[in-house]
């Protein structure tokens, strides 16, 4: 007869709450995070767009109604460990009617998550910001109403950090691309471009992006939700999630025609600068501690490359 | 004959809105606009109390009711000069059913206010802020959600400050007093005490607060919105509006029993200090310039003496 002995953590998993899992960042998040095994409970509107979830076994998912009520409850019951908040509403010039927008989602729930997390015991939480709050490399001067926002709900979660001693590591990230990216932003128009009849209308291009690979952003959120845990982590830090290099408008498409052989179709000028554009990104934020990005512009470009070239035909 | 020649000045008097105008310090503001002849429009809401409001014939009304798109027709049509926003939601420690109120009151309604003046071209505000966003004299530490949600509302100014190049000074109100206040605060309840029955349950007492008298409070405001029009005015600047001296809570009652020739009734410790109670103002604020409390609270509570004795009986 053969005894065999199995090590077995019976240790729970650590329940980990997303919110602003239906978006580019978030849905790779989660994917990350369930993939390691954590338990992921992930907080969406009844009005999310559902595409991008991909439910498996060890995510659960709670329909917010806009009331803090049912948040609360919620809250108590699964009595999370920590809260990855990157829900966001985004505009970068936003008109009237947009502005109940910005505030319900960008302040008013993630309030809600603030006060429930209180009630829960659930002490520890990775905020999402933005290096838009440091137009021309300041301070503060946000440059836009949504990268206002961002700056105020820091201040909310400020409260809760002083009075209920929560940690919190807010991460200001600048523009993410990736294979499942499907947002109308510039390396996904760029590298669909040979594949519609389209002319690119674009600005004289000699503004600077700092782009950063969605793996190199999700391991950012992962580092710093374990920085939470570490005994003597006191208070809300505030980290810069950048690439190494910037590179001008210009010079990151001639980069990805270089990799695929294609002349893209741009009409430079073709579109003014927005009226606040960036031309230079923000460089005076702390890094992560611990962290940096692995996957510079051009190898995270040629994988673009080829997984586009993969799935999409002309 | 005699021919007589007038000077009459055609000017057209300046548009003032007012928002909380309501409240204790709003009503007194509003009421000294008016007799400084300046043309008032105060914004309230259908469910705000209207007692303490008595309109006169420079001063119009519009009612909120929670949307911008009305608003914003209103600025536009009456294009004020500055707005003095005083509007308000106060709660020194909140429950959960008082976020919303939070949010609605001191964000999102400031925001549509913001949002309006740049469709009307309005550029000058003065904003109410407290010196509780300084506990333990710090730079930022809010004592409570309400003094975080007057920080988060100041992040919202400075985007349409950097934006739209709006003139902002955010006056930080400490505690007020005065005969026509009916708030459930210290001077008022104790300058009540002899003619109800009731004793009074203090905390031990021995927290400073700072007393600066309404009319002092309303001269800063006038003087802040005369700053505004400098030419050289830029940006958003932040002052203190504090009286000479602070007083320990049991000081303020041994000074009003002096005046007042009567033993009042307190049970001290009757209650407890509140979790994050206040024990020593913030001192570290930079004062209104041109401006200085004239009232010393022995000056200010004799008034009320003689006020309450002359409209109050037992």
């Amino acid at each position: 007869m053969c005894l065999m002995i199995f090590s077995i953590n019976f240790e729970t998993m650590k329940k980990i709450v997303v919110t602003g899992s239906t978006g580019f960042v978030g849905s790779n998040l989660v994917d990350l995070l369930s993939s390691k095994g954590y338990d992921v409970y992930i907080i969406i509107r009844n009005k999310s767009n559902l595409e991008r979830i991909k439910l498996s076994n060890n995510q659960q998912v709670y329909v917010y109604d806009g009331k803090i009520k049912g948040l609360i409850n919620f809250f108590q019951k699964i009595k999370p460990e920590t809260v990855f908040h990157l829900a966001s509403y985004f505009v970068s010039e936003h008109n009237s009617n947009q502005i109940d927008n910005l505030i319900n989602s960008n302040l008013s729930f993630g309030l809600h998550v603030l006060e429930a997390m209180k009630f829960s015991g659930t002490k520890k939480m990775i905020n999402t910001g933005t290096s838009w709050q440091h137009y021309k490399n300041e301070n503060y001067n946000p440059v836009c109403l949504y990268a206002a926002t961002k700056q105020a709900f820091e201040s909310l979660i400020d409260y809760y950090v002083k009075a209920e001693l929560f940690k919190v590591i807010t991460l200001k990230l600048f523009d993410t691309y990736g294979e499942t990216d499907n947002r109308e932003k510039l390396i996904n128009v760029i590298t669909e471009e040979k594949f519609n009849e389209k002319k690119l209308k674009m600005s004289p291009g000699n503004q600077c992006i700092n782009l950063t690979h969605i793996s190199d952003v999700c391991k950012a959120f992962i580092l710093a939700g374990n920085q939470l845990n570490q005994k003597d982590f006191m208070g809300h830090k505030k980290y810069a999630v950048s690439n190494k290099k910037s590179y001008k408008i210009k010079e990151v498409i001639s980069l990805y025609e270089s990799i695929s052989g294609d002349k893209i179709n741009v009409i430079w000028g073709g579109r003014n600068y927005r009226k606040r554009e960036v031309m230079l990104p923000w460089n005076k934020g702390e890094k992560l501690p611990k962290w940096d990005a692995k996957i510079s512009l051009e190898e995270g470009l040629k994988n673009l490359y080829n997984y586009k070239k993969a799935n999409l035909k002309k």
